[in-house]
């Protein structure tokens, strides 16, 4: 299988200023095309450890892409490296000059020679231009190997590597394995119970097929991958293990994609029904609402929120009883139930969903601790409330309870029972 | 200068499944100890390729600290390597034993040999016992070099670091130079407007101060750093630098820290002016309301709010006046001040915000382009609306709406008449 390294350039990387994104996107995308990615190495901006790391680098492994350490403020090391590794010199590409004084215009900004600088590229390289920004990236071949050099900036990185750089290595690589990798998301259920659920998958793992489970705050992500010489062999091996996953867990999987997000098919179920949402907050604080205005389009379906902070407001503009609130306290399922009631009945929505719970890290008591959550829902009639005991971490139980509320609409419309983390529905 | 290795194991940081946040963490950590943070090598659940990176770590960096690569997910590989490369075997740690025997009974769960395995430590190292899950962290010595070796799991990895690595370090190096770092926070200023305003700084530079601008969704951060034998001695050396940013941009300077955030700030303020505030929301979807309540104790201070993301939602429960909103559009000054006036009335708050916009991708026109929003401030009696063009990205364009509306409320409460991004205020 063929290698590929990755090298990060940049003081800032070292010193925990900024987490390394580049170089997680660039492993992704070199895996799925079937490059066994065996190194990723930060260093900073210094010529000696440059060179050290990129010769070794460009000895090593079949394709090389090194980030960061361009422009202005790193005194251009990088190329200084390169020009020396490839026994170089530099000169002015025009193209490039005349694209960085065309920005500069129009952004009403002074050209400099600083910026000037910038056009200058090694007389060996393929110029790899960057329509995104003033730093073009590079090209070098050795000994049929290849070093892709390209500017930190993460927009800039992802364009030139994906419209510049892959024409260039599939022309170079023809022959190489190619990998297909599914992503199928979760929601309301711990990884440990899902992975019971689908059950022993020795067979597809002795077969070549990847597996691996990946938890995050809002679910757990299960990825599968297979190598073959064509895309479509390689699908072809992840098919029969697909079946299985929906046979054994399709309730639990709310769709397919690496950055599918559980708003986004929530919201589409809305769509397709027909149906209008609206949320009424205390604890999650108008972050249920944000949520579901992150995705485009989404005024079709959402009518609005009421985020009521203030006991005084439930009752204002909610109109709690102040009964109910007085005896059963603010997080209880009495006002659960009556706030996802009222914000509905209030903007007219098909559905009302409601949050009112202490988030932390205090205000908890022996019988409410942090972290208890109720959850109200409205639902053309069905009026029934959750209650789920959380964390003590305030923001993870914001998410958390914004993600049960959106799965449980997700599973009420398809017709499922089951409610997420197989908590109970409290009928009003 | 003493140098420092990181080396992060598993294949997941590869293949772009996770991003490595936890070499980011430990140069923070380890360049505020006084170590040149040289490099972090990330590498996969490989036996010949841990060996060969760990190995010349050892001979090349004074602390070498690796992450990842224990467990029984990961067969354990990282110990195998660290037993040869020392040269030593496997013993059961008892007290270890113990305690991982304890966590499963408390969880209810059945103790397996997989789990006893973790107690398996080399005869030659310190076990850095980790009461935060059952994979110890290991201590080894050789030629006056530290080697630290310590599970992949977030928290595990940095209570271990802080609580039993770290006076292990200070204990093997007594005389490294320490390094003072300070983070100051802005707002509502471009990276390059702020640089000019603050002006040169050659004069710091020189005598060894650091200094770096650090951009972000939510505004620029600037960190300064010195290094000197005490920490006392290298904060000295900041005290100049520091008096001067006060003096050329303490106007957007919001606060020191790096964590700090915007919306602790103006929280902070409300409540020292016992103010309280309420927000209308249209294309900010709730993110505003669950900004301000992120910051425990926001209730004090933090009414509530209305989402009005339907335009009949914007007359029916915020009383705009349909008129305006047919003459004008709901992105417009009218309905920007009108929703900030309301949501201020109807929930009895001090302080009334608002924001109305086209957050994108979609539904611009040649006089409101993408990314134009109206936002409204109604402050006990000063009722004025600003306009911003801001980007085609819509979560993006969120969250600049949060900050801005954040920073004007932030400056006016501080006696500031400049707004952020030198916007001007349109008065009702």
């Amino acid at each position: 299988m063929r290698k590929a390294h990755i090298i990060s350039i940049g003081n800032e990387l070292l010193i925990g200023d900024t987490i390394n994104t580049n170089a997680s996107w660039l492993g992704g995308l070199l895996t799925e095309q079937g490059f066994y990615v065996e190194q990723v190495s930060t260093i900073p901006d210094d010529y000696d450890l440059i060179y050290r790391i990129v010769n070794g680098s460009l000895h090593q492994a079949d394709v090389t892409v090194v980030t960061g350490g361009l422009g202005p403020t790193h005194d251009d090391i990088t190329k200084k490296v390169v020009v020396d590794l490839f026994d170089s010199k530099l000169i002015e590409n025009r193209e490039v000059l005349d694209f960085i004084k065309m920005i500069f215009k129009r952004r009403g900004f002074t050209f400099s020679r600083t910026n000037a600088a910038q056009a200058l590229v090694p007389q060996n390289c393929d110029v790899l231009f960057n329509n995104k920004g003033t730093a073009p990236g590079m090209w070098f071949e050795k000994n049929g190997n290849a070093l892709i050099v390209l500017p930190g900036v993460p927009h800039e990185m992802k364009y030139l590597m994906e419209e510049r750089a892959l024409p260039k290595i599939h022309n170079l690589f023809p022959d190489r394995e190619v990998w297909a990798t599914r992503y199928f998301k979760t929601a309301g259920v711990p990884e440990s119970t899902l992975s019971e659920q689908i059950g022993d998958l020795d067979e597809f793992v002795n077969n070549g097929v990847g597996v691996a489970y990946l938890p995050g705050p809002a679910g757990v992500t299960v990825r599968i991958s297979a190598s073959a010489d064509t895309l479509k062999q390689a699908e072809g091996k992840l098919t029969k293990l697909k079946d299985l996953l929906y046979e054994k867990a399709g309730d639990v999987i709310f769709g397919e994609g690496k950055n599918l997000k559980l708003e986004e098919v929530t919201g589409k179920i809305l769509t397709d029904n027909k149906l209008t949402i609206a949320a009424a907050e205390s604890c999650t604080g108008g972050l249920l609402s944000s949520k579901i205005t992150d995705i485009p389009g989404s005024s079709v379906y959402m009518k609005g929120g009421i985020v009521a902070y203030e006991n005084a407001i439930k009752i204002s503009v909610l109109n709690i009883s102040e009964k109910d609130l007085k005896k059963d306290g603010a997080v209880s399922k009495s006002v659960a139930l009556q706030m996802a009631k009222s914000v509905a009945e209030k903007m007219g929505a098909d559905i009302g969903v409601s949050a009112t719970g202490i988030a932390g890290p205090d205000g908890g008591t022996d019988e409410k601790p942090v972290g208890t959550v109720w959850m109200g829902f409205w639902m053309k009639g069905d009026h029934f409330a959750i209650k789920a005991v959380l964390s003590n971490d305030r923001l993870l139980n914001k998410e958390r309870t914004v993600m049960i509320i959106l799965e449980t609409v997700r599973r009420r419309l398809q017709g499922m029972d089951e409610l997420p983390y197989q908590l109970k529905p409290h009928s009003a």
